[in-house]
């Protein structure tokens, strides 16, 4: 194979009870990528539409995942790479993890996979520090691998797939306001009551539970997050009613898409899912903030060859 | 039916990362119960071995179980109980809990089960309220639902029960010292950093995965506690040793059972269970402690009619 065409999935990290481990993996929503083999060592990046972003590889989270796997790899030749973003920046649903992501499957695809999904993921770790300054897996992880993804550890890391329950649909709303990430990150509490942190995780392992068990009910029971929803949410214009009216019409759970501004509701089937979005559209329509809603069912093939 | 004997199992509450939600239910070793119907109503203990225990039913874990369970079904006839006590008070392997849970187990057994096992679950917790003092399912839960529960929250109760990878053994060791449950509970951290939370949750969500998948090896990676194990662990002397000794030895993952002073060993297989058990052995002996030591598969029973 000389050249790839992939589509780049968008990902929601700090699911609720899963603040920091639990991701999942979007399907209607991602970037585009075309790879291509080149006689030239490197990565060189030859176009991007969609977005401002550099072409220089080592300025750019694609690029810097991508040599970082080149590195890896020590080949004889290189590849050319066209980035088209339809992720927006900021928008917490992983716009850079899309990028960081694609490039390493994309490459590995094109050599006939010598690496295994898992092994990718610090690859596209590189980029995500280049993006936000630390070596994370939230959404690099769901976007390689698909699904929903647990990161487990770090030391070293370890990541836990689960397939989607396959009517699990989720509904996004994006309002167009930027939220700093270090305003986000420093409202965090750095100690949680003992109270607080066994109501998590008792909430989490019902959650994981519930994805083997295929228990809709019990996912939406789980969906609470006591650390940074009461705290982040206040960057959110109308989070609250955004939650009530998205439960009221049905969804199993709602909280903050990774650190926000984007919102995501878990939904059982499309049509609740596409009720929530009606309805949330209406909230929406009347705070006057530019604003986006779309649905999803959750991928359970990650980065995919188009 | 008017007449039943039953096994009590003892159980593993506080399961390292799943401290004060998840437990799990042992074969080896429990109490056994006969109850006979009675034409008078309520609930009289007629005899107790094993244990310098109350008679006196409201004074009695059993007791003030049962009548809670007899209290919600309003029959026109009562119970006579004989209880055979093995489980040592204050090992920390869920003696008060076996007693709570058998009489509920026994009654609706001999009743025809009206209530389901999960129904029995808030009676036996009346019973774990005399005994400490507080409303808590993390060992009543396991003994009456074998397997591995998850308590994944009190509002309102909901409790998981995961069945055990077939090839799981504990080894426990139970050394004979006191451990005040208030001095237990006192070192217990009121607050905890974000970060140790993220990794006790992140290693919750891996063992319930596990728990699913039977990957053994999984869950000896995430047998880790952050939170009770390195305050408890200075009320058992030798801990570390044994623990070292253990994992040395095979085991998946070692840690304190309930709030101590038994220190539970989950090994796959018996053979390395067995191995487990002869070494740690080896460390007590040299402490001039008094100890016991056994090795049971989880059950996944839990109460059963022997």
């Amino acid at each position: 194979m000389n050249q790839i065409k992939i589509f780049c999935p968008a990902t929601v990290a700090n699911l609720s009870c899963g603040f920091d481990v639990l991701g999942l993996c979007l399907e209607g929503i991602g970037d585009e990528m075309i790879i291509r083999k080149s006689e030239q060592k490197g990565l060189r990046i030859t176009k991007i539409t969609g977005a401002d972003l550099p072409l220089e590889t080592k300025k750019n989270v694609a690029g810097v995942a991508g040599m970082a796997l080149l590195h890896h790899l020590d080949l004889a030749f290189g590849f050319d790479l066209e980035i088209h973003k339809k992720i927006k920046a900021g928008s917490g649903i992983g716009s850079s993890s899309a990028s960081a992501a694609g490039i390493v499957v994309g490459i590995n695809e094109i050599l006939g996979n010598p690496l295994s999904r898992k092994e990718l993921i610090p690859f596209a770790m590189e980029g995500e520090f280049l993006a936000s300054g630390s070596y994370h897996a939230d959404n690099v992880a769901p976007a390689i691998l698909g699904g929903f993804t647990l990161v487990r550890g770090y030391n070293p890391l370890e990541v836990i797939k689960i397939n989607s329950p396959k009517e699990l649909f989720v509904t996004i709303l994006h309002p167009q306001i930027e939220v700093k990430t270090s305003a986000s990150r420093k409202v965090l509490p750095k100690e949680i009551s003992l109270k607080s942190a066994i109501s998590q995780w008792g909430n989490l392992g019902g959650f994981i539970s519930g994805l083997y068990t295929e228990d809709y009910s019990l996912l939406g029971r789980c969906l609470h997050d006591e650390v940074a929803e009461p705290e982040r949410k206040k960057f959110i214009p109308n989070f609250d009613e955004v939650k009530t009216v998205a439960l009221e019409n049905g969804a199993l759970g709602c909280g903050i898409s990774g650190s926000g501004p984007s919102i995501f509701a878990l939904c059982k089937g499309v049509k609740i899912a596409e009720k929530v979005a009606n309805n949330i559209r209406k909230v929406y329509s009347e705070t006057g903030i530019e604003f986006t809603v779309f649905i999803s069912k959750v991928s359970d093939s990650g980065v995919i060859k188009i």
